[in-house]
């Protein structure tokens, strides 16, 4: 029986992943849960990495479409590694910066921003204009000054602003043994327009 | 356009919940997808409290069924309510002690364990005998006990064991300030048959 | 034998408390670890809520001296409790705002900020302005948008920060039973001028 | 001016360290506060690992005295190493398995056990017998097995039983950007005799 994406999350090593860091699944199943997704909705992933959070969100809406951007040509090589792996065909991957080499035409019912080149002010903007009303966009923010700048931006600009900021551990086991390692703790920031 | 339960996840503030204590959104979510439920997957959840993870897993598979017992009448009351609310034809609310009140003839694809009522390994007895080979078992719990019992049966009788501790902390917003209240650790078991 | 406050934390149900948020045990013992304390060291205490801070930091060093400020009637009213009960006759309560109520002429070893009315930058410069060269300053926050602030400005004008996020969560115990109940989460930031 | 050691903790990078684990500065401090340690305390250290408690435990109680258990090679090694290096004189370390090259005759006000080698119950049962009246143990645990052993064996034999899982994610700065790395999450256990 084929596996149905939508109610089963992908687990990480399914993934081909070099040294790019990839957001874990359990972070990646939440993180999909607030995108308020819909069959035919259209994504935005800016700063994909490995492109997980973008595979994983093609294969819940195969009537939909993804669009995963990243300027980082390890993480490209690996998007489109992944793409081919899990056969994602509304997935579009765009090698560059944002928000420069972002569409102009489109309009995405929710966006994920997974990382930004240090002009997040810029890609805010861009999202802020292309995001549908009532559309969701949401955060995975590593570094407090990121985190910092996202929440006063959506403060501002959006409405439902929620942070979560989640620290998994997962087992390890040794032989008959089992121990906790931690994953770093990541705020997942969400908000509406 | 009505909500796709399958890509989005039920906030915590649409269950109607009483004192009985209630898995929270982003830990509802991690354990739902940890059962690898599929369209018509037969789900047995033991120990349901408020009934939100067998309300919103009953309305992600609205092929397939989910049977919830809970022993206390406070929150079997809730449960019928929130299945009522929500629609839930396919989950059947059963009032009882575990696993005594279980049924004999139903085979499970997935099991969720969310209290037991100190005869665990009764329960688990049960569950090994009556869960489909390859379904899986995801426990979640608050008590360090009742965490170590689930584990070294797990280690013992089933396969691809793993243990995630999720600490969550949300915002709560005062004013233009964002405080993170966090709620209490728990752990989610996960298991194979 | 009296107990050694410089090498035992105190407990926190021995601490005199209302309905005003207390810095928890273990949050506490780190905080004052921090500090980089010394037998004749010169503390300020801004933001001192109940003055648990205060007051186990004037048992640490009796041949020292501590400063608390608090706005809050009630806090006030806390700290001179504690102080009475505990003994702490090097410790010098300040009723008022931080930083105009605060000494113009006294130099600090070690400056604790727990919390501050909203003129945070003002707080600082005062705070810069009256440690001693290699003196260190030490933050609890528990909200983003001040912890940001705090991060910012050490950033800028202090030297070796280091910022540390503590998750505790302390056990209850019912009957036989252990449940870990979860601390909110506290950003613990330490800077040296 | 000499560091007072009962009043600062010491940092990581001062330890001399090799491949084995160490208990970091947050944990220590925390384990070492629930020691409840007096100025003449005698302090058993059971796999003490790099000693890096042993050593703090020490330079406290420059009355008192520390015995340090290691079986590891490398680690007796590297707590010898930091003996010398701190000039710990009351430091004393043994190299063997716990408990049978435990001293037969000495009784303990606090002991710590960081490690066991898989006789927990015989280390156990040693440290019930040379524990004063009154006398304090402090587990550190990072495995669920040996958290839940000595959880139990506590509840049974030991008053006052406390559990404190502790996690701490600690800065690292990139360039002006501050990222939160966590440290793997850390059960402290105390009881009393």
């Amino acid at each position: 029986m084929a596996v149905d994406y939508r109610l089963t999350s992908v687990p990480d090593d399914a993934f081909i992943r070099g040294k790019v860091p990839m957001t874990k699944e359990e972070v990646r199943t939440v993180t999909l849960s607030k995108l308020r997704l819909h069959e035919h909705a259209v994504v935005l992933d800016i700063g994909a990495g490995t492109g997980s959070l973008s595979i994983e969100c093609a294969l819940k809406i195969p009537n939909g479409s993804v669009y995963a951007i990243e300027r980082n040509d390890e993480g490209i090589d690996l998007i489109h590694k992944n793409k081919s792996q899990f056969g994602c065909e509304n997935l579009e991957v765009i090698s560059g910066m944002a928000p420069d080499d972002l569409p102009e035409t489109v309009m995405f019912d929710s966006i994920i921003i997974g990382g930004t080149g240090g002009n997040m002010l810029d890609v805010l903007e861009y999202c802020r204009a292309h995001l549908k009303e009532e559309g969701w966009i949401v955060a995975n923010m590593i570094t407090l000054e990121n985190m910092s700048l996202f929440l006063n931006y959506a403060k501002s600009h959006f409405k439902n602003v929620e942070v979560v900021q989640i620290n998994v551990s997962k087992s390890k086991m040794l032989k008959d043994i089992t121990m906790l390692m931690a994953n770093n703790p990541i705020f997942v920031i969400s908000a509406q327009k």
